[in-house]
């Protein structure tokens, strides 16, 4: 039973996300038009329902433990424009169209910095 | 204390990876050529080391327990091109030039479906 269910959940048709131990999937925002990845963020399933119903990204904030409207006091929220479902159905990507820069560093991404010989270097925004 | 220390991993020049409650980060990776998002998967510290020491991503199995060298099985290595670190530096982007299909399955990424309308369906491989 519990092979022909991992087998449905990677090659079949029903979504049946597989929430962690800690309750939560990875979610990897990347720019709809760009294709540039911007975050990296959680969604437990409180996140992964308001996502769908608003079309608005929302995350599980881990340090906080509570639901996150990305962007509900920057304004910088993150319109979803495609959700994309990994193997295991553990991860997303979701492909949204950024209202502003998607870091709270005021960072277009929050990946702007390059691990070259074991130190950071900043990249081209 | 902690204040400086979260603003020097924000914003400086030092390599200070954040592993989760649970040991580890998230690894997204990226085709170095395609810039497509192939794979996600977690690195504890012994994944990271390996991952720099050896030029070949390495991640942490959260089902096995133990050290994972990508493709150590079946050849589809990921050299390694350029790791990113996020703002928080829980998180990295490693771009990556695949040798073969990244997912298990055989596709070319392990994202190959979509979610729509609460369903699953196959995306352009």
């Amino acid at each position: 039973m519990a092979h022909s269910h991992d087998a449905e959940r990677e090659s079949g048709t029903q979504f049946l996300p597989k929430f962690g131990a800690d309750g939560l999937l990875t979610g990897v925002v990347v720019d709809a038009a760009s294709r540039e990845v911007l975050m990296v963020a959680h969604l437990d399933r409180e996140a992964l329902d308001a996502t769908l119903e608003t079309g608005l990204a929302h995350f599980h904030s881990r340090s906080r433990g509570t639901l996150w409207c990305k962007g509900e006091t920057s304004g910088n929220v993150l319109r979803v424009r495609e959700i994309l479902v990994d193997c295991d159905q553990d991860a997303l990507i979701i492909h949204a169209e950024p209202a502003g820069p998607a870091c709270h560093t005021g960072a277009r991404s929050c990946f702007y910095r390059r691990l070259t010989d074991g130190r950071l270097e900043r990249v081209a925004d």
